[in-house]
């Protein structure tokens, strides 16, 4: 394990490769964007680019951090990459994608005696800086011994699931339930402080010292009270991951109505044009109501 | 600040008795349920009973940890308590309530010269039993200043929310929008990872690692891994107060598309018969499931 591509230099891959870099692993990172490519050849030495198939035969493990499975599909298979890996190495998934494209990805993955990890990440872009992500990881236990430096270097929490591929995109697929359904419960009841005419500054103290608290309204509300949705992750990402929670209890004929409220709430929020914001955004819907600029 | 009366000795009322008894304060406690009075006794020296009337001009504070307003007004005007304590006497009423009634109670002790503290709490039986609950109050500097002593010796974070009475029972109603959202949405995404095979101790303790965490996540969820729903808080306390956090948004003409589904959940639990249950058997509405026993 030296040779690490890491493919899609978002909030979470960009951290991720930069814990790599430190950690002494030769990286190479991929993105279509070349601000983005450029802002990681400065941070230290590695290989840049849009494309990583010239460099493919070379790379001990690459991890996907692309947004979707859509572009997966066209990153891996599309572009012929997959034909250019070495049986050697170990591709990681990092996306949230259902537990059903997962599979297909490693059953195709596999027929090239290439093998693969389920493994979906959280914690947000200040824990993929530091280094100290949240992996919830399906593999073959051997594999995941394989990739343990690996993940050592951009995770604090390693989770092995189990080792039928799918189950770490289950795990992470409810972990986003939980995730869309706080922001949104968020924002519902800042909005209605706001409503009552509660200072939102002491909303936010009294909550976060108290048993209303959550992950998500700790960190995505200090955003509404300075007004500023430059996003880290966007409403439209949840109106994507609260779509596969959604799919996949239609799939179980498993009811969900939070979740489908949230779902609602953040495609309300997209419609209206905040779907690039911050998904702290989500709150812009409520109306009637005057929120920090 | 010497006299101190509690009324209502459930599991907030007993634990800010013992914390007052444990600092010092001459402690009156009062509940209907003998068993409870009985167990106060025996913590340490204190007067207690099922009725305050006849030491009524002795308190120097009274606390009242009912369950609700109705509550209040019998053991508070019916009683004819209010007749019978002295104007030095500051009334602190700690149950959630709406904003209009807490004003309600304020406005006719005021016409008695008695003062009033909006002052509910947060935190669970826990913080109760170590004197570290979390107050959100409504009141008068001054009559602030006077209860203070008592206030350090239940709470670890005191917030004095503004001097319009209402404003402290405005902001704890919207905590518990997100109490009983939290909670219900724990239940929703555990009930579905039993639906998706996975087992409940992982996915506890991945979403406790990550950022789909949420205080009451963390608390309700290991009621449900060990299938033990004996309460501390119950379905049909929730019940109440979505209840009251869906009319204070009523009045103000203000959907609450998440509280109004949760809300939905808690009555279909306590439809079935788990109102007297813990608050996470709500988790019990979700069928074609096994969840531990």
């Amino acid at each position: 394990m030296k040779n690490i591509a890491v493919i899609g230099l978002g909030s979470m891959g960009m951290g991720m490769a930069k814990s790599l870099i430190i950690d002494g692993f030769t990286v190479s990172g991929y993105d279509l964007n070349p601000i983005t490519t450029a802002a990681l050849s400065e941070f230290g030495d590695c290989e840049t680019g849009a494309e990583p198939i010239s460099s493919a035969s070379k790379f001990d493990a690459v991890l996907f951090v692309l947004v979707n499975a859509a572009q997966i599909e066209s990153a891996l298979f599309e572009s012929g990459l997959d034909r250019q890996l070495s049986e050697k190495c170990i591709v990681s998934i990092h996306s949230t994608i259902l537990a059903d494209e997962s599979k297909s990805i490693a059953a195709r993955l596999g027929a090239r005696n290439i093998r693969m990890i389920d493994a979906p990440i959280s914690g947000g872009a200040a824990k993929a800086a530091i280094g100290e992500l949240t992996i919830m990881a399906a593999a073959k236990y051997a594999d995941m011994q394989a990739i343990k430096p690996v993940f050592d270097a951009i995770a604090s929490h390693v989770y092995h699931i189990g080792e039928d591929i799918g189950l770490g995109s289950s795990v992470k697929t409810i972990h986003q339930l939980l995730a869309g359904v706080h922001i949104a419960a968020a924002a519902e009841s800042m909005a209605m402080a706001a409503k009552a005419g509660i200072d939102l500054n002491i909303m936010y103290d009294v909550v976060t010292h108290a048993a209303g608290n959550s992950w998500m309204f700790e960190n995505r509300m200090q955003k509404v009270l300075t007004g500023d949705y430059t996003p880290n992750s966007m409403v439209d990402i949840f109106v994507k991951d609260l779509g596969l929670v959604l799919d996949t209890a239609h799939g179980l004929k498993f009811p969900l109505p939070l979740a489908s409220a949230a779902h609602q709430m953040f495609l309300a929020a997209s419609n209206e044009g905040f779907g690039q914001l911050d998904d702290s955004a989500v709150i812009k819907i409520f109306k009637g109501i005057k929120l920090p600029e």
